[in-house]
């Protein structure tokens, strides 16, 4: 069979069809528009390009419910609450399945990347917020609304940092790329990350890459501050783990590109944090697999896991 | 068909069986002993009493692995690595599940109680400590070591009080039974809490039985510290909203007895913290229904949730 799958991100709509492995046979990508009639054009016009294909998924940034309508789009424009599902599926001629775009790519990585053979997986991924998807028991997990899998907005400290969601502590303000990039901010105005800030310009003008690029250089402060945030990545998946139990833990996103940097340090952090460490076997913490494709594969194969 | 259940408490083993819709037709109680032999003879002595029943589940608290090995035991002294499944298997001569009692009670509470005909539910067991259960598109969710659903050790303030798990600010510190005491003693010894203090006698001998009194007598201080410790229990209950989107949460565990003050400001806390409520159907909030036999009940239903 032939899956095509497109993943909708705030810049580009990534299409892709995959074979019976998850292996990416054609891809085409066009710019997202802004409005729902341009942005249907735009998955008509990668539809055509990807035919033929036997079954065909869409995944999408922020709240899509388990009725394919997308409930809360952060990242495009006039499309919020705008029922992509059945408005695709009219224009094409053919069924669609719609899930969150961090989902698509837990199917993904569970199907065909870093997860592959797991039964039990958690996927984060770590970009300007975080999203998230699980898979339970061989299952992709939806929830009531659909909405399962969303840590970012879990409270870790209600003391926190105010959140665009209107609460404060969320975890997403710590452990995303933003989140990283407001540790250093706090480092640099304190009168840390002298290269850092170097870098940038100005303690105000940190941004996660200097803190990367400072850190590759071997900068001792950067070396922290990475450390820092690595803590709280990790405090959230032990979090998570404590609830779901996962065999493999993988990490994607925007800021995969950071992997040699923060893989070591997220690991030793979870193990440190961990509840009841003696008496568990560990999961497995990977970084995702699949890059940029993994959103779109994963929707390829939605038609399936939603069965 | 009889299905024969007990759940394995630090004072008393319950025993029950239940037919097809899970209703109790048979019930034994024995007092719960030191040592894992004396375990087996008490519980064999239970099998005896239920007898005659198709299939035996044993529930029980702390960590239980997916191959019936009784990792942790907090409350039952004598059994940390016991092979609790195997050994009584080999005692009774026919299979025994053995699972989590708060994953029992979960189970039951979905197919008998709070969360009937719920695909989606999240049951927290409110004690000294948090135990929970989930179940996940129609399923028990049960995680790769078989320790799936446990909140108590979520970490929600990492400057929070020190734990027994070597952590700070774990969800139990604060949303537990015990939780709900150390708010009041706060309060108290911050010379709040006339009421309470001189229904306890003195600051630091405040009990959350204490506070209910008083709240239940109308003490204003009384029901502040209440709502103080709803705010904690709903925070953690946004928190696995997030993540799992059930459709039922249930709030069990020896704290039920305290219903009529808890549930209205929890309800209310929590569709104050929720994440996009404008965009989701709301979880239900739920008292547990089956009170102190629902971790039996669900040990009695496991052979087939396991299955």
């Amino acid at each position: 069979l032939l899956r095509a799958g497109v993943d909708i991100g705030g810049t580009k709509c990534l299409g892709v069809v995959v074979d019976d492995a998850g292996a990416v046979l054609r891809e085409e990508r066009l710019s997202t528009p802004a409005g729902a009639d341009a942005l249907l054009d735009v998955l008509d016009a990668v539809a055509v390009v990807l035919s033929p294909y036997d079954s065909f998924g869409v995944g999408a940034a922020g709240l899509v419910s388990i009725d394919g309508v997308w409930r809360a789009a952060p990242n495009v424009t006039g499309v919020w609450d705008f029922p992509v599902g059945a408005r695709l599926a009219a224009r094409l001629g053919h069924p669609v399945a719609v899930d969150n775009d961090a989902t698509c790519a837990a199917l993904a990585e569970w199907q065909a990347g870093a997860a592959f053979g797991a039964s039990d997986v958690v996927l984060v991924t770590l970009g300007t917020g975080i999203g998230g998807g699980i898979v339970s028991g061989g299952r992709l997990m939806r929830g009531a609304n659909g909405f399962a899998g969303e840590p970012g907005h879990m409270v870790v400290d209600p003391n926190g940092p105010p959140c665009v969601c209107g609460r404060r502590g969320c975890w997403e303000r710590y452990a995303s790329g933003s989140g990283l990039a407001r540790l250093a901010r706090e480092a640099a105005t304190g009168g840390r990350l002298a290269r850092v800030v170097a870098l940038a310009g100005d303690a105000e003008a940190v941004r996660g890459e200097h803190v990367q690029f400072a850190a590759r250089e071997g900068d001792h402060e950067a070396l922290l501050v990475i450390d820092q945030w690595a803590w709280w990545v990790a405090l959230g998946l032990v979090n998570l783990t404590n609830l779901l139990d996962p065999e493999v833990v993988v990490m994607g996103g925007g800021l995969s590109g950071a992997v040699d940097l923060v893989l070591a340090p997220v690991r030793r952090h979870f193990a440190d944090l961990l509840y009841a460490p003696g008496h568990r076997r560990h999961p497995r913490i990977e970084m995702a697999a699949l890059g940029e494709q993994a959103g779109a594969i994963g929707a390829a194969l939605l038609v399936e896991a939603h069965a």
